[in-house]
This record gives C-alpha cells, sequence and structure tokens, in this order.
C-alpha cells in the first residue's frame, strides 16, 4: 500500500483523529441546571476549597497534553507548529485507542525555550500530565528538566523516555535469548541525541558499565572537543576506558549496537566485527542504520528496528498508553526511572521463555494488552517509589 | 430539584463533562501506518507548504479553545483555574450538544494579561478560535483586544459579546412588542462591567441614542471621578444630556432597564417612574434586579432574566455555539459586530409576529436549532463584511 497517498486521502476525509464529545445530557432545564449553572457552582467551589478534587470532578485526572514546538517532527525536522499537528493527533489518537487516556494536542508557536515552559507551566493546572514530542534537541533538555522542577503533574517527553523504555524492553529479552549480562556486555550506539542519551542512561541504570556512544565526530570521551552539555555529562559516565575513532574501530567486539542516527552508518563488515552473537537494534526511521538482512547475513543474533515490516519492532506505543494510563491511575508527580524499569520489564514479560527467539523478543505494537499491563506495573513502581498521591 | 447536590453527585460521577475520542481505525498494521507513522509524514508536508491546510488535514478548523484565568467565574468571582475548570467543561460541552463544535477547557494559571494574551497567541496555531471566559474586568478588554491584533483566529469574550448578542436579540423583539423605536427610546443600565459595555455598545451601533449606564456611584457621564479607562470611553458616547444621580434619579422616563449588576437594586417604584410600557431586563444571576413579578405588578410590559424558571430566559447559549459553528464554517478571520448583529436578528427572528407576546420575546435556550439559523446568518454576516476565507 502507498501509506503517503492513502494517508493524505484519510486524512482530508477525517478532518481530524480526535474529537472533543460530551457525554452528559444537555436535554432538558434540569439538565443545562445541573451541568451548567446554577448547579455547576457547588463543584467549583469544592475546588476552590480542595483543588485535588480537580481530578475528581473534572477531566484533569485522565486528561494528558500532548505538546510540540513542531522542531523535530518525525525525520522532518523543524517544519512548525501547524505542521505537526498530524503526528501530535495521532499521539493522542493512540493515547485513546490503547489506554483510554483523553490526550489533546498543543502545537505551540515559539521556538523560545522560556515560551515554551512557560505555556507548559500556565496550563499545568488544566492536565493531569504533560507528554513533550518532537521538540529539537538539546533545547528538549533544558525544556524537560525545567518542567519536571516547576509543575505538579508528570512530565515525560516520549522521545527520550518511551523509546528508552522500549529499548530497554527488547534488550532484556535480546540478554536473555544470547545469555548475555548487562553487567559484561560492550554497547555502541550510533547517535547521541535525545533518544540515544536517554537509552544509555537507562540502560546504565540497569547494570551497563561498558559504553560508548558516538556522533558523527566518532567515539564520545571526556575532553573530547565539540560536545554540546548533555554529550559532556554523557562522555564522564561512559567510555571510561577512553577508546577514541570511529563508530567501524569502536564496533569492534561490542555485544550490542543501538541505533538512534542515519541510515547506512552500519556495514556488513562491522557488524562481523563484533563480538559472538551481537544484538543489534538500527532504529533510525524509516531506513535502519543497517537493513536487518544483511545484519543477520553478517552474525547478527537478534535484530531489532523501528519498522512494522521487520520483526522486533521497538515502537513506543508499546510504553507510552500505559505509562501515562499507570501514572495518572494513582495520580504521580513524577515519572521516574522506577517507573520506566517496570515499564520495560512488563513489556518484556509478554514475550514468555517459550516464545523467545531471535524474531519475536518484543509484543506486538498492535497489542493493546500490553498497555493494560504496563500501567499496573508503572502505578506499582509509583506507588514503591513515593511518587503516587493515591 | 436541589441542584447544588445532584450537581455534585453527577460531576463525581461523570469525572469530566468532556471526552477526548478518536475515530479513525488502529487496529491494523496498515492503520497505524496510515493515522500515524510513516504515512502521517505526508499531511505534515502538505501543511508545512501552506498552513491553511491545517483546517483541512487535522481537527484546527472545528477547534474552539475556552480560556479562562478563574477570575471571574459565574457569580462566584475570582476561585482560581482548576476551580472554574467545571464551568469551563459545562461551555465546551455546550458547544458540541448544540452545533457540534469541538471545544477544549484551558485554565491558566497566571491573572497577568502579558500570561494570559501570551499563552493564547503561542497556542494560536492549534485552534480555529478562542473563545474567552470568566476573566475580570477590566483585564479581558485589554486581552481581548491585544489577542484581536496579534491572533489570525477570531477571539471572543463571551461574556461580554455573547450577552450583548441574546440582549440585543430580546431587544429587538421587546421594542416590536411594545411599538418602540431603538432610536427615540431611552436605556438605562445598572452595572458598566464587562456585559454592560458590550451590550450598549452593539445598541449604539444598532441605533440606540439616549443612554445613561450607572454604577455603583451612580450615573455615568464625561468628566466624573472614579471611571476607569474603559468607563471614561463610554461616558464619551453615552449620556450626552450629562444627567446624574442615582439609578432611581436617572431611571424616570426610561423605556429600557438593563440589569447587569446586583439583586435587588430595582424597586417596584422606579418601575413605576419609568416611560409607559417599559422593558426591564434585570439580568442579575442568580437573583435578578427586581423579580419578574414585582417589576410587572409595577407596569412593566416585559421582563427578560438570566433565569430558566421565568419566561424570556436571557440565556448566552442561544448565541456562541451557532456564531463559533459560522465563523468556522467560513473560516473567518474575526466575529465582528456585523456577525454578532446578524446573530441577533436570527435568534429573534425565532420568535413570529404571532407567537410573539410578554411572556415569549425569546426561544427556549433548549433549542438546537436556534444555533443552526445563527450559524447561517454568522457565516453570511463574515462573507458580507470581508472577513471570510473561504
Amino acid at each position: 500500500m502507498d501509506y503517503s497517498k492513502e494517508a493524505m486521502t484519510k486524512h482530508a476525509q477525517w478532518k481530524g483523529k480526535i474529537e472533543v464529545v460530551t457525554n452528559v445530557p444537555l436535554e432538558t432545564k434540569d439538565d443545562l441546571s445541573i451541568a451548567y449553572t446554577p448547579g455547576v457552582a457547588e463543584p467549583c467551589l469544592a475546588i476552590e476549597k480542595d483543588v485535588n478534587l480537580s481530578y475528581d470532578l473534572t477531566r484533569r485526572g485522565n486528561l494528558v497534553a500532548v505538546v510540540t514546538d513542531g522542531t523535530a517532527v518525525l525525520g522532518l525536522g523543524d517544519i512548525g507548529p501547524e505542521a505537526g499537528m498530524p503526528v501530535m493527533e495521532g499521539k493522542c489518537a493512540l493515547f485513546k485507542a490503547f489506554a483510554d487516556v483523553d490526550a489533546f494536542p498543543l502545537c505551540i508557536r515559539s521556538k523560545n525555550v522560556d515560551d515554551i515552559v512557560n505555556t507548559v507551566k500556565l496550563l499545568a493546572g488544566s492536565f493531569g500530565g504533560v507528554n513533550l514530542e518532537d521538540i529539537s534537541a538539546p533545547r528538549c533538555f533544558e525544556i524537560e528538566s525545567r518542567l519536571k522542577k516547576e509543575c505538579d503533574i508528570p512530565i515525560f517527553h516520549d522521545d527520550q523516555h518511551g523509546t528508552a523504555v522500549v529499548t530497554l524492553s527488547a534488550m532484556i529479552n535480546a540478554l536473555k535469548l544470547t545469555g548475555k549480562d548487562i553487567h559484561k556486555i560492550k554497547v555502541v550506539t550510533s547517535g547521541a541525541g535525545a533518544a540515544g542519551i536517554a537509552i544509555i542512561k537507562l540502560l546504565i541504570s540497569m547494570g551497563l558499565e561498558n559504553v560508548i556512544m558516538t556522533d558523527r565526530t566518532g567515539a564520545i570521551y571526556e575532553g573530547r572537543d565539540n560536545l554540546n552539555p548533555e554529550k559532556e555529562e554523557m562522555a564522564k559516565i561512559t567510555n571510561r576506558k577512553m577508546e577514541k575513532g570511529t563508530l567501524a574501530e569502536v564496533i569492534k567486539g561490542a555485544d550490542v549496537f543501538i541505533g538512534v542516527s542515519a541510515p547506512g552508518s552500519v556495514t556488513k563488515e562491522m557488524v562481523a566485527s563484533m563480538a559472538s552473537n551481537p544484538i543489534l537494534f538500527p532504529m533510525a526511521n524509516p531506513t535502519p542504520e543497517i537493513m536487518p538482512n544483511l545484519a543477520l547475513e553478517a552474525g547478527a543474533a537478534v535484530v531489532g528496528t523501528g519498522r512494522s515490516d521487520f520483526p522486533n519492532q521497538i515502537n513506543n506505543v508499546l510504553a507510552f498508553p500505559g505509562i501515562f494510563r499507570g501514572a495518572l491511575d494513582v495520580r504521580a508527580t513524577d515519572i521516574n526511572d522506577e517507573m520506566k524499569i517496570a515499564a520495560a520489564k512488563a513489556i518484556a514479560g509478554f514475550v514468555s521463555d517459550e516464545e523467545l527467539s531471535r524474531e519475536y523478543i518484543i509484543p506486538s505494537a498492535l497489542n493493546k494488552d500490553v498497555a493494560k499491563a504496563v500501567a499496573q506495573a508503572v502505578a506499582q513502581a509509583a506507588k514503591d517509589s513515593g511518587v503516587a498521591r493515591i
């Protein structure tokens, strides 16, 4: 199917993929007097006395804002807020379809960090959580960290943490399949942007010790030129042997390759130079760093990509609906590492030991049961880590 | 029925009066590839090339933001953004139920004019229009006028202009019923806040010449002390005979009383001092400036209030759903006086000459056909006045 053509036809028919509806009766005088004036004054006054009641008496307790400035939409780059809207609406539709979360898209007409932070902060009383989306690095880091400090609701940048969660879930099963131990493996990345950094941080929190991130300049090491503050921070906690060189050089002997960069950056020769039974997650979209068939021919034990037409699709839709469902269910103030790791384990747990194979390390993105399991695990982790409010 | 108690019970059951849903299929791989990646890139790129396509390819063309800071919610005053939400959700529900407009509530955590203007402005690309709601005067005037200048979508402060439209529609029929001529009548108001000023401005644009506004200090006249800039402006275009004194003094000989102030400010004696066949719209909520039975006993020809339990309810729900429906249908850049007057005439036109009586000068707030007629009239007026984009 020609998805581009079909998508244009359908989007023109749909005129929006979300709809704001009401299910309360508004037919009689009594209906209006209860849902609106004068009756509505009573819930208003109740919330004025105890602002927490906004979660019970309005939609806030089930409502997530999907926020972008349109600067890093898919692989399309900075296409602007209005042009980013079809993606944001799609995200909102997935939130509803997969986890019954009401999600509403807000595309901000500014690239200024202060503007974006202020806008979200001023609207935090209308939502139960905020999903940041497709905001370019390094601005996304500052926006996220400031909002996390300044807002009383969970802030989650899906391009970082959603990607990190699903990658970790695929990694858990790939390590199990190949009998590798996260404490002993060597991981190499191609790409050190928002997603790459979030993935590596989460893997480190799970016990990963030996990891080298690379960017266009090559291996990232402490003291290298040309590092932005985020890469500098990563340089301090990765590549402790201070290896230098290109991806082709540092990938030698690696157990795992994680690609969050550009098509074609990995060759068969590079795969052949890795440790035995290497794991490859070339996740560049739509064209992976190396095509799965080439990686397998060169000796890969298991390959996961971002694409639905190959086995082992590493797709954020496995994570974000259930993560927010769980966070909202316990009115969490944050989505922390404990919750992310719980989500990754819940996703990985969907593949039983009997089912686990090189072609099945992660459940299907279409499996809507995953979100339920993720939600339960995330809610429990929120309680255990002290960020649940109910 | 005890609306307060019933409203609390129902609001606790509903957990929000609006819901964000999706109606696009999200079951198969093809579904996801069309509604989301990779297909969604195509409508994104189309909008990047021509931003007007955001009205066709996303929900923007049917979407209105209902914006408040929670400073003037119903008669409750400054109860805060979260506590204002039940009213905003109710408004959004009415938009959908009466005119199939998707409306979404945004309650802003700031009373600062710049903050509110910036927030709305930065989000203007996500919506087809903005309904400002329950923002206290005089801040609401500056917020509205700045947003009208700085945004490319229609901005409408319903407490001002929605109220003005329905009051004008009631006035049109009341004048017809009593054989009075708008050019010759004397109108007196109690109250000179946002609603009162908007009503009088709209009546003046319809030909009203003789009008005195009063506030707590008494009649407003040019040069009086204690006038904010908005009242000063009104002082220049009203009360040209420079009458001074209390409401009780200046109401003498008046044909029309418009109340947008406080309960009990009008007595039977004051009604008796008005011209013959006086028209009274005591719209203070929930208790009018004078109760209808008292006004009628004192000689009123016709009485309209804000309440649903008396005849002639002057209710904004007759206006705002149809006004925005019409504005969205022609992608209007503004909601101007021509459109407001067209809306008022369409509402008034729902009462036929045969039906017109002192107990029926305005259609029922429950009559959902009104919005359709208003929408058509508003769309036509937008075209005729050059603010329609399609």
